[in-house]
């Protein structure tokens, strides 16, 4: 929860809280935890809620619309831009019953392997909170490349230009038929999107490289 | 891995396998567990690889281009159609060193919380496993509803003429201004997309009601 930017829990009648195990599991995010509110039925914790969702991967007899866990997780924060929300785990074990699930408005899925579909319920709920923190933007990419000076399509082109002559001059090239080796690289270079810095160094390779002579 | 349609596990240098943890821990999965393939180094589980994406969270001198999960997910599963490709996980307690992230071709990063960004790793491979599973389009919602008899317009349109007719005749609906509240209805069954069978439900209602008289 915490790592997608959620900090608001709810527990319906847990078996045991708080708990050591659950202290020392919830590691750097034990404020979520020591802010959880606690209650008896289910029905009370979405008392104030206007929009309320309910997970499952389990068939049901007369279903709820049921949408995949991308689109709970834009209807979850379209609507909780004005209201409070809740998005609704089962246990474990059985997950939510019947009347649990029909509690809620709408039902949310992740769409799985048919063959293995049952995830556990943490896996369950990094998914569906990494969705929520997609839609909400609040996340934002962790190891961000620092602004390169990425080189112009001049640069781009006088590199090319500096290769072909310098395959030329070390007997590489055909000279008469220079296109198809030089289109292969130009796929190769527009793939790379070279940086200044990186056409200055193969130019500076070429041109040790021209200053040589065939034998 | 199984629940969103991955088979293909590779294990580098792994301090204990097999292990009855790990295979008590796999579940139903045993099989992707089973065939494992294992390497000394990771340079030599990438051999055969076309694309290699190594996964990562932390701040690196000199980074390689990252793209968030997402976007990873699209290129391995473009790339994977003509030639196998990678995705790369480093251990629980350090993640991929530096040396090892640079033998990949693009690294990847789950967004997330910035004051909080440290997933486990079943957690990220979770979320990556369930972006690549999206983007194959492997994975399809568990939990559908059965076909609906969805009303067709005249339908709603004729509940609508009724539950007028009705709210007059029971003198909740001035005659002379029905407009505001059917608006309001209208808003409200809109929202509903009934189907058939409740279409008739409140019909019967309606009718029920039709048949009484004022006091």
């Amino acid at each position: 929860m915490k790592t997608m930017g959620l900090s608001e829990l709810a527990l319906v009648s847990p078996r045991h809280f708080p708990h050591a195990d659950a202290d020392a599991r919830a590691a750097g995010a034990l404020d979520v935890l020591q802010r959880a509110r606690i209650y008896d039925k289910l029905t009370d914790a979405l008392g104030d809620r206007v929009l309320t969702i309910a997970t499952s991967s389990r068939q049901r007899e007369l279903v709820h619309q049921t949408i995949d866990a991308r689109a709970a997780a834009f209807r979850l924060i379209e609507a909780a831009a004005q209201h409070p929300v809740a998005l609704v785990f089962g246990n474990e074990t059985s997950g939510l019953s019947g009347d649990e699930a029909r509690l809620c408005q709408l039902w949310a899925a992740i769409p799985a392997n048919p063959a293995y579909a049952s995830l556990n319920l943490a896996a369950a709920v990094q998914v569906f909170a990494y969705e929520i923190g997609v839609a909400a933007g609040a996340g934002v990419p962790v190891a961000r490349a620092p602004p390169a000076a990425v080189a112009t399509h001049d640069q781009v082109e006088q590199l090319h230009a500096h290769l072909e002559r310098t395959m030329v001059h070390v007997g590489y090239l055909d000279p008469a038929q220079p296109k198809r080796l030089a289109k292969r690289l130009r796929r190769l270079l527009a793939r790379a999107r070279c940086e200044v810095e990186e056409v200055n160094i193969l130019r500076g390779f070429l041109n040790a490289v021209e200053k040589l002579r065939r034998s």
